[in-house]
């Protein structure tokens, strides 16, 4: 693998949260990533992670994602991206404490959306880091739009606009699941796990795909894929690998194979 | 005081942090501020806070400010970044405990600087906050610099940028003693308070204050002066008054009289 192709990284919610309690952060797992990380010392990298049970509750509570509507609202806002700089306090204080150059990126700080879709953004500083060797960490936010005053923006979203903004080679979608089934495999024991995609069989499963168990405002498995769609499109190669089991993430990074599903163009 | 005017208040480092140790938090005068800007409920208003035992250890150990020049200073790069956003997560923390609106922003994700000055400056988001009359908090911070790759952007550089571009009506500068002195009042028994300053008369006195007591790579009062002059100039009102006071803050914001030292124009 050329490491100086780029490759975005995004860390689900799932894996470094339990979404079943209310910020509830698994820094084991956290340190885990961030031990794997370090090992697998790849330069041209961005890491996006999910919000899990730091962002939801608080962006689901307050209806963030619908706009603004109300002034009760203002404080959740607030709330809820205060908390995901926790979250993403958490894993940079284990990533620079295994010496890993990472730089944390605050999406709310430089882009705007309009109705949801990012509209402005300002990469400057983002380019600047990856010119540096930097490892840029950016995560699901709650964030000001045009038309709806704010409102939550997934970090699936900002994984596919990063990757197809600045050309990267590959995504590596680290879930707590093993890939893509054509059901929800922790509800249905007879789901099936698609080994390879192309966009057009993609497309075509797109619709009928599980539904998360927990609350996920920005859509879990189905939102990930939709998502997804335009980098697929520029050729960018996706890979969605179970984080949660050890060693995956490493492996994928130095570009070995990992269990999971490979969705690409052609 | 019209509250439709913006203020921009300073919290110096030495007033929420002890500086002779190391990431030492003053939390109990960082819940009693929440609790003044709270009760005193102005609107348009931008925080601003320093880095004291946070921010400046790291910078200074890895010489931040002077730039980019070997490979090891990256790690603390990273790591004065990082600790910044762990002060600045205890203030958030607070003002959204104290059902304060206020969001963060940070510096070295929306502004790059050159030569340790701020020449590229993303404030769409900021504007959007303050219309929908958010809070912002920034920081000083670690920034990229196209002339030194990276370096440290102070507080008080920002806070005279804030009022300068969005032609704030005054600033108030929180800081551990009671104003501008003649000489460095925590070394100097005979120290004397000025009251009140012309911008020809702070010129004139530039070169001959007191230094900090302890390190401070932002300049301490010295830098603080000096980079307040362009706002200034553009005839906004600068009052220095001791933070580590109960209720100055609050009377500051309300915009009744408080000892301390104002400097204006004319």
């Amino acid at each position: 693998m050329n490491e100086h192709e780029l490759a975005v990284l995004k860390i689900g919610g799932s894996v470094i949260t339990d979404k079943n309690g209310e910020l509830a952060a698994r820094t084991q797992e956290i340190n885990r990533l961030a031990e794997e990380i370090q090992k697998a010392n790849v330069h041209n990298l961005i890491i996006v992670h999910g919000g899990g049970s730091f962002g939801h509750p608080s962006a689901q509570r307050y209806a963030i994602k619908e706009g603004f509507k109300e002034d009760g609202q203002k404080i959740g806002f607030s709330e809820t991206h205060h908390v995901m700089t926790v979250l993403n306090g958490l894993l940079m204080d284990s990533l620079i404490w295994h010496k890993v150059p990472a730089m944390s990126i605050t999406p709310s700080s430089c882009l705007i959306t309009e109705n949801g879709r990012i509209n402005h953004f300002e990469d400057t500083p983002l380019k600047a880091l990856l010119k540096m060797a930097f490892i840029p960490v950016l995560y699901g936010d709650a964030v000001l739009d045009t038309k709806l005053g704010f409102t939550i923006l997934s970090g699936d979203q900002l994984v596919s606009a990063l990757a197809t903004r600045l050309n990267a080679e590959r995504i590596i979608m680290g879930v707590d699941v093993d890939g893509l089934y054509d059901a929800d495999p922790k509800v249905e024991k007879t789901a099936k796990m698609f080994k390879h995609l192309t966009l057009e069989e993609l497309k075509k499963l797109h619709g009928k795909l599980g539904k998360p168990t927990v609350c996920d405002v920005t859509g879990g498995m189905l939102g990930k894929i939709a998502e997804l769609m335009p980098a697929i499109e520029q050729k960018i190669r996706v890979t969605i690998i179970n984080a949660s089991k050890p060693n995956n993430v490493y492996k994928a990074l130095e570009g070995e194979t990992v269990e999971g599903t490979i969705i690409e163009k052609v």
